[in-house]
């Protein structure tokens, strides 16, 4: 079958309801026979079973956590639906909910700043006006998702983030010293998380503070293993080459990065001049261990910074063809799948081989098992728990489907070709992931591919295109494009988690520790958050405690001098679901939501004299559009 | 049939494929008779029709403008997919395009600030953070969208922006001077836009400067005339109560505008207190007529202010049941109609009767022609272009379906009832829209629900839930729900437009005024910014010019001096569409598009010494990872 033949398996209206038709002409033949003139509502899930259009009223099956690129955002989408359910503000400013704005979301975003950033931040607002997020991936316990955190990371500032769970939004920002451009990251899968690692991309001098500026022998990249309970960076890792992607094992032995640039070059030129690059393989335990012994040196504050370059006792290097991209543990926990992009292979690397590559009873490329050429520029490897794997070709722009036993056997010299199918997609995949497939419960029902262009899939909104987002039935044997998702910057990468694995709250809890800071001002000021209705002046220092229930809050005017410095809390005291209020303060460019049963603030100087309204702006009651007041400013 | 019977008419999966085993089950039939085996696609076709899913490769009907609401932005849906094709940043900063960072952008949100907002925002990074984005509407010519301009108001910061459909941006912003808090915008419907007329919701003083901070007998809502060309303020009007929503007549005469609180009260309680409120009649010529004459002042600025309030000759004003919402003109020019929002009535004004109000020839009450009882809390009115009206009940959470010729008849005292049918919707609705339904070429395709809350609709993301906007096919006799869309913060209003009359550029032109002051600054420093690799010192000023062309920037390194200004200009010179190249500069905070043909710029301190990558961040090439290089920064 040509691969023309097979993107066009691809359903598509016509041939959904040809399908259907051909169950109902079954059903008339039993009709014709006096069996039953109708197809049944079984019959006919049969033959829609995953169709993308999730009907009025009906749940989607998975959550899709979604990268939000350039956006900075991290996106929650309902699949097979693939329509997006929530954005959590993370590095990009939120107009919507005050992120970025926020006494409390401010704080996340400044408190682990290092000295230099906050220094170049000062008088920019004192904190980043963006990010560029990158890998999603959640908090594993024994090889599966466990519902805790799902941690991201900024390629840009260096940053990695962490998401709550329960809430859907982040708690703990840090900007990982040393390192530059967070590139990789994935949890530790076995036997919890545990670390949390990231890669750092580029070469730099350490420490980067202007020595050694044109001196690229003396750049380096560097590993991270973060605590991914306290988010401290608690090592890190000098290696050679730049650092790209990286997975865990399922045994928590090792982690293996790939790397390119194994020649150290700064330009294009001689970044790509060598035919083979590798992969670098960090032995936890040892790594552990070296912090221990002391074997390591401080450069930024005082991360333990070990030497994990080639030769190391932390390390090991094995050559893989020339820019390796993508790192994938397969669900069994016996390979990890070395994506090639720049060649054409995919080079899987069997774990139980190396303790005793570490050991140097074997060569670094005897841990190698199976090489198999799929096509140009594979990226990303998915896994659908039955052995399959499924690689982007993001040259070809198609999804390879291929059997991992069958190239083992190929690789041992049988004569047998692992590639199942190549399907089309549009365009370019980058990141591709399957329905749980980056856990042991793969469960093989939904591909996504993740294409930077959307050519002609789309109507035209202008130079600036949405990218798009390829839903493919995975569930029977072929590969079927099922949905295109279009989307804005950019579908950098996800995870698919069966919806029974989630289970975030309904409301926030006064008590919790994201309003330790509100509660203690408060209680200096003798103020009950809950029942707070104060204007309390401290010098030119006012705070403004309202609560608010639906359709009020608790003033209806405050008074203030200009020039006065106010800080103004709202406690929502509602305690529906959904019943989010929000404070928006007029011509002041102040907004933020204050979701039920939470507290939020926000300081500004009142330097207009007048009256300007503030009024809530999150719909939550009939007469939501009356819930204002007035601030009276007086002139100075 | 009861109203719950209704609801199920909306199209679940089961009974859309009831339908189709239907259409099946006939072609049995025929078969049996030995006229056919298998349903036609055609058949297929017409069974399927208006569904929302649009199979793979299939492109959507219409576009979708969406409010972003208080996300600030301004979205762009495919309909009937509904997916989203597009952010537009409007009032909100964005992360991925560098919108509030580049200073082409910049300049567009700071120079129509005010005075006093400009001092405000000189510690908080000169503009705003956020907006609440209300009412998006398409410039007119004839009665129907012209596909020049998208208009946009921010409800928080009292401003309206001026979106090119060409390019799908934003090119003019301004702050509305007099007025406070910016809601109801609706352009001039002909001859053409012409006006963007706009009210100020809230009653402030005027001036607004700390004098008569709280006597509210001094406080004023005001009216404006912008000029959608020039994006000028041209006049402005004092009214009695509370501007809410508007709308332009098709005859180019006249604007109405709802008002609530003609008590002029300040409290909750005191606005809610009469019975009746009104609607305010603007007469154009006559408004254009006072300002020629000189018959205005001016207060902030030099825009002229008219008194409109009661007893104006300027104004008429139309007493309406309490506190009424909404505005809509119907496409047949005939009616405008009045939503009651605490009354359960439309009252609907006969446009034709105006003049003699004007005249003083009738009443102002006399110009209602009907006023059907639709249920509680009726906000907006939509329209199907066949005689029907399909108003929200965002109390009763439903969309109400009504003959407008029965209404008038009614009301004229025949006994028939306007009522056609009620659709529950998933829940509470405020504005609606059809397809094309705010044009004379309403199609009676589409309606939109644009409902606040989405209980149990879709899977739990956490305190803060998607809102619902609700697809429903109007075609037939019935409206059926054919599709939830959830989404983020808020679907606050939309346009639907049938997707010939918009046809955006596939790229930019650097001789585009977008450019000017960029084309200025290279010409300067004589620098052709198609062949840009320079580094121009000036002083400590430092400006970098680039071009882009996939997979490079045409500078690998630039060095500056620890605390040198820095521009850096980024011209792309490929012009394949969707070829957009992106500036990250990491650990800068500093991230920005460029799409192809267009020249961004972004100036920055850097008061970090040391080694500072740079890349591109829109996928562009096989080899766009490595479009990248140094930003070395010499300690001073």
């Amino acid at each position: 079958m040509s691969e023309k033949e097979t993107e066009k398996k691809g359903v598509s209206r016509r041939e959904l309801f040809g399908t259907t038709a051909k169950v109902a002409t079954l059903s008339a033949m039993g009709a014709a026979a006096g069996v039953g003139a109708l197809i049944t509502p079984e019959e006919v899930r049969a033959a829609s079973k995953n169709r993308a259009e999730v009907a009025p009223g009906d749940l989607d099956d998975y959550y899709g956590i979604w990268s939000g690129g350039q956006s900075g955002e991290v996106r929650v989408l309902g699949l097979p639906s693939m329509r997006e359910l929530m954005r959590i503000p993370v590095f990009n400013r939120c107009s919507a909910t005050g992120w970025g704005q926020t006494n409390e979301s401010r704080k996340i975003l400044m408190e682990n700043q290092t000295v230099a950033e906050k220094a170049y931040l000062a008088d920019k607002g004192g904190i980043h006006q963006c990010g560029d997020t990158h890998h999603p991936h959640m908090s594993f316990t024994d090889g599966a998702y466990d519902g805790r955190y799902i941690f991201v990371n900024d390629k840009s500032n260096t940053r990695v983030a962490r998401i709550r769970c329960d809430m859907m939004k982040v708690d703990k920002i840090i900007t990982v010293p040393n390192a530059a451009d967070m590139h990789g990251l994935r949890p530790q899968k076995y036997p919890r998380t545990g670390y949390v690692f990231a890669n750092g991309e580029h070469r730099v001098p350490l420490p980067n503070d202007g020595r050694d500026l044109n001196d690229p022998t003396k750049y380096h990249a560097i590993f991270s293993g973060i605590d991914g309970d306290s988010m401290e960076v608690k090592w890190q890792v000098i290696v050679s080459g730049n650092l790209d992607n990286v997975d865990a094992d399922y045994q928590g032995k090792y982690a293996i990065a790939s790397c390119y640039n194994s020649e150290e070059g700064t330009t294009l030129a001689d970044m790509t001049s060598a035919e083979a690059d590798h992969v670098v393989v960090f032995d936890i335990a040892a790594i552990e261990a070296g912090v221990k012994a002391g074997d390591f040196r401080t450069i930024e504050g005082d991360t333990p910074v070990l030497d994990g370059r080639k030769g190391s006792k932390y390390t090991r290097y094995i050559p893989i063809p020339n820019s390796p991209h993508g790192v994938n543990a397969s669900p069994d926990g016996k390979y990890m799948m070395i994506n090639g992009k720049l060649s054409p292979t995919v080079s899987v690397i069997e774990m139980a081989k190396v303790p005793a590559l570490f050991e140097d009873k074997i060569k670094p490329r005897d841990t190698i098992v199976a090489e198999p050429e799929l096509g140009l520029g594979p990226l990303h490897t998915a896994f659908d728990g039955r052995g399959n794997a499924y690689t982007t070709l993001f040259l070809d722009s198609q999804m390879c489907k291929w059997n991992i036993d069958k190239a083992v056997r190929a690789y041992a010299g049988e004569d047998v070709d692992p590639i199942v199918q190549k399907l089309d997609v549009q365009y370019q995949p980058g990141h591709n992931h399957t329905s749980m497939g980056e856990t042991k419960d793969a469960d093989g029902q939904w591909l996504i591919s993740l294409n930077k262009f959307s050519k002609d899939r789309f109507i035209n909104v202008g130079p600036l295109k949405p990218e798009n987002e390829q839903l493919i039935d995975i569930s029977g044997d072929e590969m079927k494009i099922v949905h295109d998702g279009p989307t804005f910057a950019e579908p950098h990468d996800c995870m698919i988690v069966e919806r029974s694995l989630l289970n975030p709250s309904q409301t926030w809890n006064l008590n919790d520790p994201q309003f330790n800071d509100i509660r203690a001002m408060a209680k200096a000021d003798g103020v009950n958050l809950e029942e707070a209705e104060h204007v309390i002046r401290d010098g030119n220092k006012v705070r403004v405690y309202m609560h608010s229930m639906a359709p009020n809050f608790s003033l209806e005017e405050f008074t203030v001098k200009q020039g006065d410095e106010v800080t103004v809390v709202i406690t929502n005291i509602d305690d529906l679901d959904d019943l989010t209020h929000g404070f928006t303060l007029s011509n002041h460019g102040i907004a933020f939501e204050v979701p039920p049963q939470a507290s939020a603030s926000v300081t500004f100087t009142a330097s207009m004299p007048g009256v300007h309204w503030f009024y809530c702006q999150w719909f939550c009651h009939a007469l939501h559009m009356e819930m204002r007041g007035r601030m009276l400013v007086e002139k100075a």
